[in-house]
């Protein structure tokens, strides 16, 4: 280092990097990463480190594991309030997720609880699930409204998404998804819940509340043409889209926010041929969500060689829910991946780093590379590959979220 | 408290309990536990306790969340050494598990590295597994040997267990499971193994390794005339027996294991309606390994209704092992015989305690009553369903193990 360079903030030293970048698992023996100001300025062999380490960084860590990217939890419903044990015992009684819904139970009930919370009660409940989710490695987490399904509830859902990130030290991505579920005051009128939707988006956005817009696009759900003019709605704010598309049946939907160069599609069990090379052509990531799939048992599972062959990124989250995916790890979801969709390993991990970044639309995390943001984890691994094959136990040593350890 | 009475040891309060004596979870909300000398002396509603709390105990825990017993986990090969992250790579990419049993990998290759470590560098390897199992409530652990396959090496992975015991302040039951692989120097010599392998028995058991015997009754294992052999000396030396019964197919091990008044058959996925029948007679409890169900993917489930209908107690373990059940949580595996195998949430708790212990013969623990052991876990959660429910997260506020806080 020439004299006057600024010392950086930290450098980590004796551990072994899965860098992600490029092809497979950009494996660094002996490696070392430094960081300046949130973002990597040294990536790669320790022997390479341009100074001796000591003159190099304010903070010299000598660690011994594998270090990752930070882990993106690009979906999840993590803000929510009550439980729902007791329908997770209905459901091994043998009621299916439809019937549960249409009883009445399911995600009203979920919603019924959110809007009897006040905001620091809903925040009470609700950080506990993103510490865990960022206690096993996630330092960019993506929260979804969708439970309050009025102006003021799902203002206070999307409230209490940025303050656990303020509270937590990650960046927390906000979603609007006010068109999940027809809240009882529209029963029978799911086109004027719409219109309410659509004239509560502009406001919300106003408050710097919604970084994407989302909707639930199914037979339990809403129609195509609905979420059509939800997706029109966004691009109006200049907002980005994404869907729950494809999750029971095959509506389109996957290819309906491909047309609208739409993030991504998550849950995609039943997209057709067509729509995965419409989401192929605009650049849409496949968010894979083997948690609820994992739940309910489902048996169909995604296009995943058409993925492949189309080039279509595959991400992978925890869809974090309290009806259909319990899930308060990602590193979980990565093993069901593995598991129940025969992803390698590796893909498992990509699609819970870069393919995640980018089914957010970030493009400055995911990967270990200079410049990049200083999210990153320390694994008490021998391999990257065990973070797809273990259930449960403690792997994850430390959490940096721009060079601070969080967790 | 009359004058005179000893103080007890410890009193919790401020908790529910599910105390899974009796039907049901046994709840009792707003309860109290207090023992002495490591076992209950009172367990009940915190409104019937007999004095003042601060006149009953010299340790009082004002705590919320609730308590249950102590989970035992009745069936691991925790003690291994090396990894099998490529092994597990070769699965996914199609390779079945007895294609890779075939052709020399699988168990041998954890074999080699057994051998190859010593006992220090075993136990090394091993306890971080362990205090995994311990950190999310676990408080009597099984463990098993049949990675070492020869005298010196077999005594190597029991002496480990037993020091697992003592460093973690658990109880482990060791159990000697020679007759789990054919080593290679009698490769085509399977009566020749058994053979040694009941020469070793007694010398080992003579120095206090052995709780009881297992064996591996299967296609790629051993055949039902060698395992009856097994059972045969097991008994002449006064020990129980158990069984690796009926997993890839029928060949009646269930039948045979309880024909000896075994402690349990475990994976039973193939046990025939006879053979249930004859683990009724005998009191042989059913042990369901959800974990290599999982990641084997397989589709035949155990008879659970045969079970129910005949009485036959039904636990559930991690088997935690490097080839097919990477499960660091017996939690995990409580979610996953929930999810799989359709148990419910407190089918799975009695699976993880009560049943559990009765497949190690254990009487004294598994249930929160007075005179039992004072093994018991605090979780942070509403209710107990929730431990049959969640994947990942950390649910474990504190687990006790004859009243010591170990965890
Ligand atoms: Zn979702
Ligand atoms: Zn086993």
């Amino acid at each position: 280092m020439s004299a006057g360079t600024p010392r950086w903030d930290g450098l980590i030293t004796g551990i072994s990097l899965a860098t992600l970048d490029g092809a497979g698992y950009g494996e660094i023996p002996d490696a070392a990463l430094g960081w300046q100001n949130g973002r990597i300025v040294y990536v790669g062999p320790r022997a390479d480190l341009p100074a001796p380490e000591d003159t190099l960084a304010d903070q010299v860590i000598e660690a011994s594991g594998w270090i990752t990217p930070g882990l993106v939890d690009c979906h999840t419903h993590v803000v929510f309030a009550g439980d729902r044990a007791r329908e997770f015992e209905m459901r091994l009684q043998g009621e299916s997720y439809e019937a549960i819904a249409r009883a009445g139970g399911g995600i009203l009930s979920t919603v019924r609880a959110v809007r009897a919370a006040s905001e620091d009660e809903l925040l009470a409940q609700s950080l506990p699930r993103a510490k865990a989710l960022v206690a096993d490695g996630v330092t960019t987490l993506e929260i979804k409204s969708g439970y309050g399904l009025d102006l003021a509830n799902e203002r206070k859902m999307l409230r209490v998404a940025r303050r656990i990130g303020e509270v937590l030290g990650i960046e927390v991505r906000t979603t609007y998804l006010a068109a999940h579920a027809l809240p009882p005051e529209f029963s029978d009128d799911a086109d004027g819940y719409i219109d309410a939707v659509l004239e509560w988006l502009p406001m919300l956005h106003g408050e710097g509340l919604i970084d994407a817009v989302d909707a639930f696009c199914e037979g339990i759900g809403f129609t195509p043409a609905q979420t059509r003019r939800v997706f029109e709605a966004a691009h109006t704010h200049g907002l980005p889209v994404k869907l729950h598309a494809d999750q029971l049946s095959d509506l389109g939907g996957a290819g309906l926010v491909a047309e609208f160069d739409g993030l991504s599609a998550d849950h995609v069990e039943y997209t057709s041929a067509e729509s995965v090379q419409a989401m192929a052509g605009h650049g849409t990531v496949a968010v894979l969500l083997p948690g609820a799939f994992h739940v309910l048992r489902e048996t169909k599972l995604p296009p995943l060689d058409a993925f492949r062959e189309h080039g279509v990124p595959m991400a992978v989250a925890t869809d974090c829910n309290p009806g259909t995916a319990p899930l308060l790890s990602l590193r979980q979801a990565m093993q069901l991946a593995c598991t129940h969709f025969r992803l390698t390993p590796e893909e498992a991990l990509r699609g819970a780093t870069v393919h995640a970044a980018r089914a957010l639309g970030l493009d400055d995390r995911g990967v270990l590379k200079v410049g990049a943001r200083a999210d990153f984890v320390l694994w008490d691994i021998g391999h990257p590959a065990e973070l797809g094959y273990w259930l449960g136990g403690r792997l994850c040593l430390g959490v940096f979220a721009g060079g601070r350890l969080i967790a």
